[in-house]
C-alpha cells in the first residue's frame, strides 16, 4: 500500500502462477476480453520454466518467478497460493506494479479492498496498489447480493453450496475423472488430493474446521468476505460448504432475508437489469442454473427464484446460482478488476 | 381402510414391483432384518413374469400382477409406482391384506397413516390396513427431525438436498453411469431419463413445477410429508430439492429452528440416543456425513452439529444428513412399518 504507480496506456501484464489452471484462464480472459496491454509475461517455478502458452498468437516463454522478477510491470496477477502471494506481492509493489491477488493471504485485512466489481467495484477508485480477488463462493454470490441489497437491504444471509473440483486445481479435476473411471470399472482408487472418495461422492469442503464453531475455513472465508463485499459488518450468515462431483462449476442455494416484504417478481425485475448476471428461470421446461451451461461463462446463472417457504413473514427470497468457479469465481473477476485499474488509472 | 386384517404368527408377504430397485431391496431387508414370515410371494409385470428372484436360498417365480392375485395374503408392499398402487391396493385390502404403500398415492390422504416408525409409528397402534411409506427426503430426515422436535419443539425448517439417482430408479442409475463414461470418453450421449445432463452435473430436482409458488413437485411433497409425520400441520418449511451425480444416497443440509435456545452439545446427546441414527461428526478428522458411507446402511448418518450462524438468536440448528434413498428412503422404513404391524398384530 506504500505507493500507486502510474499505468500507462498500454500496461505490461504479469500473471505468477501461470501454469495453473487459474493462471490459463487468467491468459484466457485477458485475450477474450481483448485486454490492453503492451506485453504479457508470465512466471511460474523453477519446474516449469521455459514452457511456453499461447496468447494472442504468440508463445509466450514461462519465465522463473524471482524477487528482481517485477520492474517494468505495471499490473500483477498472483494466482499461486497464499504463501507465494505473502513473499512477493509486497517485492512487486515496491518496483512499482499494483498487484490483484487471487489468493487469500490479504481478503481479511480491512486496509486492502477486497473487489467485486459489479458489487463494490467503486473501492477501487481510491488507486490501491494491492486488491485482493475473493473467495469463488463469495464473488459469484455477489454478483447477485449486490444489486438486491441496493434495492431491499438484505438483513439475513443463508448459503449451502454444490462446489466443484476445480477449486482445488488441476490434481483435484484429473482426481475427479481419475476416480470416476476407476469407479465406474468396479476398479480401485486411492484419493491422493482429497481425504475422501470423490466419484460419485460428495463430502462437506476439506478445508480445516474450527473447533469452537464447527465451521470449516471455506465457510469461515464466505463469511467473512461476504460481509466485506457488501459493505455488513455484522450481517448474521448461515453457510454449508459441501463438494460435489461437478468439474468446474459452483452451484449454490442462497437463502436471502430483506428488511420488509419482497416478491420473487421484483427479485427477478432487480436481477434482469444487473450486470454479470443471467436469469435461467423457465418453470415450465424444469430449466434452471446448473453446471453444464455455467463452465466456461462469464456471466453467473441465476433462477429457481420464488419465496422461501420457510420464513412465514415473506421477506425471504430463495435463489439458485450457478457460476463458473475459474471465471467469475477467480480469473475473470480478476481482469474485470484490472480493467477498472486500467479505466481508473491515474493520469 | 374398510377392514383390518387378522395377520397370523408367520405371516404371507407379497411385493408387487418386485423387479424394480426398490423391490429388490424390500427382498433384500426382508432376508437382511430375519423379517418372520411363512411364504413371499413377488409380482410384477406380464414382461417380468416367470423370472425368478433369491430368498433366502430360494428362488421365487415371479408372477404376474392380476386384480385376484391378493388371496391368502396378509402384508403387501407396493412398490410399483402410483397409478399401480391406486388400482390394485384397494383390491389387496378387500381380500383382506394390509398394504404399505411405497407411491405417492396416498400419502397426502389424512385417514392414511404416513409413518416413519421412528417418528410416529405410533400411529399404527390403530391398526389401519392402508399405510404410506414417505417421500425418501421425509423419511430420512424425520428420523432426526422427530427426536429434536419432541426435545425442543421445532418452529421453522429448511432443507437444501443433494438426491441421488437412485431416486428416478435403475433406467436413472443407469443412465448417470452410462452418461458419465461418455463423458469421460468425450464421446456424445443423449440422456432419455432426465431432461439434463447428468455428468459431472447437478440440476434442480426433475419434478414438475407449481406456477403459483415456483415449488416442484418433489419439494412440496417434502413440506406436506414432513408437516404430517411431525404432526405440525403449519410449520413453515423451505426447501430446495437437487439432482447430483450420485448413485444411491440422498444427504440433505438441514437447518432447524427450535422454540428456544438449543446448544450443538445438547442437538448431539439428543440425536446419540435416537434409534435409526448414526453421529458421524468428526471436526479434526474431516469426517462427516457422505454418499460413500450411508449407502447400504440401515441407519441415517448426521453430523455437522453446529449452531446456524444465520439466526443470531441461537435458537437454530444446522446439521448434515446422509442415508440410503432406497433403504431407509424406500424399502428399510416399508419393511419397518411390517415389523410394527406383525408386532402389533391384533390376535
Amino acid at each position: 500500500m506504500n505507493e500507486q504507480s502510474n499505468i500507462p496506456a498500454l500496461p505490461v501484464i504479469a500473471i505468477v502462477g501461470a501454469t495453473g489452471v487459474v493462471g490459463a484462464e487468467l491468459i484466457a480472459s485477458l485475450a477474450s476480453r481483448n485486454f490492453p496491454l503492451s506485453r504479457l509475461r508470465l512466471f511460474a517455478s523453477a519446474r516449469s520454466a521455459g514452457q511456453t502458452r499461447a496468447f494472442r498468437g504468440e508463445d509466450i516463454l514461462i519465465e522463473e518467478i524471482s524477487e528482481d522478477a517485477f520492474a517494468g510491470i505495471d499490473i500483477v496477477f498472483f494466482a499461486a497460493g497464499a504463501s507465494l502471494s505473502r513473499k512477493y506481492a509486497p517485492l512487486a509493489i515496491a518496483a512499482g506494479a499494483r498487484v490483484i491477488d487471487n489468493s487469500s493471504a490479504f481478503r481479511t485485512d480491512p486496509a486492502i479492498p477486497l473487489v467485486v466489481p459489479e458489487a463494490n467495484g467503486d473501492t477501487l477508485d481510491a488507486g490501491a496498489s494491492l486488491i485482493a480477488n475473493p473467495n469463488c463462493v463469495a464473488a459469484i454470490a455477489a454478483v447477485a447480493l449486490a444489486p438486491l441489497h441496493r434495492a431491499w437491504s438484505i438483513r439475513r444471509l443463508s448459503y449451502v453450496t454444490y462446489q466443484s473440483a476445480s477449486g482445488g486445481g488441476a490434481a483435484m479435476m484429473e482426481e475427479l475423472r481419475a476416480g470416476t473411471q476407476a469407479a465406474l470399472n468396479n476398479g480401485a482408487f486411492s484419493p491422493t488430493e482429497l481425504p475422501h472418495p470423490y466419484a460419485f461422492n460428495l463430502f462437506s469442503h476439506n478445508a480445516d474446521i474450527d473447533p469452537n464453531t464447527g465451521y470449516n475455513g471455506e465457510e469461515l472465508k464466505v463469511i467473512a468476505e461476504t460481509r466485506r463485499i457488501l459493505d455488513l459488518p455484522q450481517l448474521p450468515i448461515g453457510v454449508t460448504c459441501v463438494r460435489v462431483p461437478v468439474v468446474r462449476a459452483h452451484s449454490l442455494a442462497l437463502s436471502i432475508r430483506f428488511e420488509d416484504h419482497v416478491t420473487p417478481d421484483q427479485v427477478r425485475t432487480c436481477l434482469s437489469d444487473a450486470p454479470g448476471l443471467r436469469i435461467v428461470d423457465d418453470r415450465a421446461a424444469n430449466h434452471f442454473p446448473m453446471p453444464s451451461e455455467s463452465t466456461g461463462v462469464e456471466d453467473v446463472l441465476v433462477g429457481r427464484i420464488r419465496t422461501d417457504l420457510g420464513d412465514p413473514s415473506g421477506r425471504t427470497i430463495a435463489l439458485f446460482l450457478s457460476g463458473d468457479q475459474l471465471l467469475k469465481g477467480a480469473a475473470l473477476n480478476a481482469v474485470q478488476i484490472a480493467e477498472h485499474l486500467h479505466t481508473n488509472a491515474p493520469h
